[in-house]
C-alpha cells in the first residue's frame, strides 16, 4: 500500500447515544485542527458515525463557517449524526476494518478521532492496530463521551455532568411543586432517569437536597436490589415527616431476581408487554400500599439533550478533551484517550491527562459502593463531593428574540466519493 | 358585626396547581403592600391556600426578610402551600363562606387576594358578595394563574408562558437528539404534555420548529378527535422526508368516542387499569404500524416547575399582576382581576387592564379553531404570532457555587389563632 505524503486529513465521528455536549468536543477537535492548518488538512466527519466511514459517506467540515463551528459548542445532539453500530471483532469481520483503512487511505486521512463510549474506544484501538499491520498507520485518538459516566481512568465523562445538573435541578423543582400540593392532593412525585447498569444519573437526584434545602428524596439505584418493604417504609416515614416525598428511580432498578421494575407484567389491550417505565410502577405501588396520590415523569431524551441547563464544567471539559485529542495527535501519540484528572474537589481543579486505549476499551466503571448510603436509598457525603463539581456553573446557549435557543444545523456537505459501494452486514 | 377601624391587613392565598411563577405574583403582592405600609397592614397568607383561611391557619409574611420575599420572584411552586379545594356554592355550604369572613374579621383583614384559576375567581367573587351582605366588606381581587392559559379576558395567564417555553425548548432539544440517532436507531420521539381540555401547552411544541430550524413536529391536540389513520400517514411522511419525527401529545388527546388515548385498556399484572400515559400508547402504536424504534417522555410536573427556563415575559407579568392587584385594592376596586392586555405582537407590547370577576368566574377560554392547521397536527402562523411573545426572554434564577438554583424556603411563621376549630366537610 502506497503511503500518502505531506499533510494528512483528519477523520472525526460521533458514536452511540448523543449528549448535550458531544458537539462541544467536535468544536474542540475542529477548531484546534483549524488552528494547526500547517500540520492537519481538512477534518472530514463521518455521516452517522462510523457508518459514514464504512460507506464512504463523509462530510467536509471545511465548508462550515468559523461561526457555525463555534456554535457547536452550545448545540446539543450529534451534529454529524451518530449511530448505534458496534464493529465486530477483527476475527469476525476483518473486512470492515480493512474497509475503514481503505477509506482513510483514499481520503489521505492520518488522524482518527472517535468520540464515544467504551465500544468506540475498542474500535479505535483495533483500527490503530490493524492500520499499523497493514502499513498505513493512523493515529487513533478516542474522545470520551457518555451520559452513563462509566469509562475508566478518566475522573468523569463529558455528557454526564449536564445530565446530572438537569436531574438535580428538575428534582429540586418538582419537589418544591409537590410540597405545595401535598396538603390536599399529590404527596408523591416519581422521576424516572436513565442508567440501566450504573446509578450515576440517579445519584444526581440526591443533589436536589442539601443542608440549605431540606427535601425528602428517595433514590432507587440499579446497584441495589429492590426491597419493596424497606422502600415503602422509607417513603411512608418521609411523608409523615415532610408531608410528601420525591423518588428518583433508575430505569435499571430491579428485583432480587434481576427482573426490571419496568417489566411488572403490564399488558395492553392486545396483550403486548408493558408500555410504561419504572416510574408508573413505583408510583402505583405506593398508591396501592399507602394510598398517597402521585404524579410521575419520565425524562428520557429530555435529560441528555437539555443543553439549556448544561453544566459549565461539563461543556468546558468536553471542549478541552476535543482540543486535547488533536494536541495528542500532533505530538505523535496513538491509541490514547485524553482524560479528566481531578486535582481537588474544593475548590474544583482539574487538568487533562491521557490513558492508553488498551486500558479503556471494554472496561466499565461502576459507582463505588461507598457512594450509596447503607439503607440503599441515598447518596453519601463522598458521592456528593464527587458529583458537585461536575454540575458546577451554568453555560447558557444564546437565545433569539423569539425566546428560543439558537442551535446550529450544519450544512454537512458531502465529500466526493472515490471508492465503490460497501455493504454493511 | 362590628367594623374594624383603621389600617386593614391583607390576606393572600395560592390556589390549585402551582406554576414556575405563581410566587412571582406573591412577590408582587407582598412587596407592593410593604411599599404601601401607611395604607395596608400585614399580609397574612393562607397556609395551603383557602384551607388555611377556613382553619385559621395563617402565615405572618411580615416575619420574612425583604430578601426572602424578593427571592420568591425566582422560586417555583407555591411558597405558602396551595390546595385543590373548591368551595361549594353559597347555597350548598354557606357555612364555609361565613367562616372565611369570620376569620377575616378576627384578623382585621380588608383585602382578599386570591391567586388562582377559574374556580378561585368564582370563590373570590362570592366572598366579596357575601361579605358585603354581612356588613363586613372585603375588597376581593383575583390574581390570575394557570398553566392551562384558559382564563377569559386576559390575553394570557401567568404560568403558561414558562411551561410553553419549557415545552418548546425541550421539543427542539429532543428533536435534535433523535435526528442524530435516526439512521440506525430511534426514529420517533414522543413527548406527553399537560392540558386535559385545551391544547395551549401542546401548541407550544410547535414553536420548536421555525423557518431557521426545520424540524418535523406532529402535535396531537385535545381539541382534535384522534384520527389514527391520518396520524400514522403523517408520521410516515415525516420520517420519509426527515428520517425521524417528534410528536407532542396532549394528555387530553382522545378518540372520537371521547375516550382518552391514555386509557387504551392497559392492565398491570393485578388487572389494575393502565399505568402509563398517552405517550407510550402513541409510541407503541407507531411501532406496531410502521416498525420505527421509539423513545418517549412524560414531562408532568417538570414542565410547570421548570423555573430554570422560565420565560421573562411570564415572570414580569406574574409580578406586575400581583403588584396591580394591590394597586387596584388601594384605588378602591372590588371583585376584579387585573389582566394582561396585548397592545402589539411585533414588537411585543402589553399593559395591565382589569376585568370584573363576574365575567371571569367559571368561563373557560378555549384555543381558537384557527390556531390549529387544517390537518389537525400543527399550529398556524396566527397561533405562532400569539405564542411567541409569551416565551420571550430568559429570566434565570441565581445559582450557588454548587451549581444549584437558589430557591427560597420561607419560615412561614404562624399567626396566633383567635377562633375555635372549624371542621372542613
Amino acid at each position: 500500500m502506497a503511503k500518502s505524503t505531506g499533510k494528512k486529513n483528519a477523520f472525526y465521528a460521533q458514536s452511540g447515544g448523543v449528549t448535550a455536549v458531544i458537539n462541544a468536543s467536535a468544536c474542540g477537535v475542529i477548531e484546534t485542527a483549524r488552528a494547526n492548518k500547517h500540520k492537519i488538512g481538512k477534518v472530514l466527519a463521518g455521516r452517522n458515525g462510523i457508518i459514514g466511514a464504512l460507506t464512504e459517506d463523509l462530510i467536509d467540515t471545511s465548508k462550515e463557517s468559523a461561526r457555525a463551528i463555534a456554535a457547536l459548542r452550545h448545540t446539543p445532539s450529534g451534529a454529524f449524526g451518530s449511530c448505534r453500530y458496534k464493529l465486530k471483532s477483527l476475527e469476525a469481520n476483518r473486512r470492515e476494518y480493512e474497509r475503514l483503512i481503505e477509506v482513510f487511505e483514499a481520503h489521505n486521512i492520518g488522524y482518527f478521532f472517535y468520540n464515544g463510549g467504551g465500544d468506540s474506544a475498542d474500535t479505535c484501538l483495533k483500527v490503530s492496530e490493524l492500520a499499523e499491520k497493514m502499513g498505513y498507520p493512523i493515529q487513533a485518538i478516542h474522545v470520551p463521551k457518555t451520559v452513563d459516566n462509566d469509562l475508566p481512568i478518566t475522573d468523569n465523562c463529558p455528557g454526564f455532568g449536564s445530565v446530572a445538573k438537569y436531574i438535580a435541578v428538575s428534582t429540586r423543582e418538582a419537589s418544591f411543586d409537590v410540597a405545595s400540593m401535598a396538603k390536599t392532593s399529590t404527596k408523591i412525585f416519581v422521576l424516572e432517569v436513565m442508567g440501566r447498569h450504573a446509578g450515576w444519573i440517579a445519584a444526581a437526584g440526591g443533589l436536589a437536597a442539601d443542608e440549605d434545602c431540606d427535601l425528602p428524596i428517595v433514590i432507587l439505584f440499579p446497584e441495589v436490589e429492590f426491597d419493596q418493604k424497606a422502600f415503602l417504609a422509607t417513603v411512608e416515614k418521609k411523608v409523615k415527616k415532610y408531608g410528601y416525598c420525591s423518588i428518583v428511580v433508575s430505569e435499571g432498578c430491579h428485583w432480587p431476581d434481576g427482573k426490571f421494575l419496568a417489566e411488572q407484567g403490564t399488558r395492553d389491550a392486545f396483550g403486548h408487554a408493558q408500555l410504561g417505565g419504572a416510574a408508573p410502577v413505583v408510583a402505583n405501588m405506593i398508591k396501592d400500599a399507602l394510598g398517597y396520590k402521585f404524579h410521575w415523569a419520565v425524562a428520557d431524551y429530555l435529560q441528555r439533550a437539555a443543553r439549556h441547563i448544561a453544566s459549565k464544567s461539563d461543556v468546558d471539559q468536553a471542549y478541552e478533551l476535543g482540543k486535547a485529542a488533536v494536541k495528542l495527535a500532533l505530538s505523535g501519540k496513538n491509541s490514547v484517550m485524553p482524560t479528566v484528572v481531578r486535582k481537588s474537589s474544593k475548590p474544583y481543579k482539574w487538568t487533562i491527562g491521557e490513558a492508553p486505549l488498551a486500558k479503556v476499551a471494554n472496561v466499565e466503571k461502576m459507582m463505588p459502593k461507598n457512594f450509596i448510603t447503607k439503607d440503599g436509598f441515598g447518596i453519601t457525603p463522598k458521592c456528593r463531593e464527587y458529583l458537585t463539581p461536575l454540575i458546577k456553573g451554568e453555560d447558557y446557549p444564546p437565545y433569539g428574540k423569539d425566546g428560543m435557543p439558537k442551535y446550529v444545523i450544519l450544512k454537512n456537505a458531502p465529500v466526493k466519493r472515490k471508492l465503490g459501494d460497501f455493504e454493511i452486514q
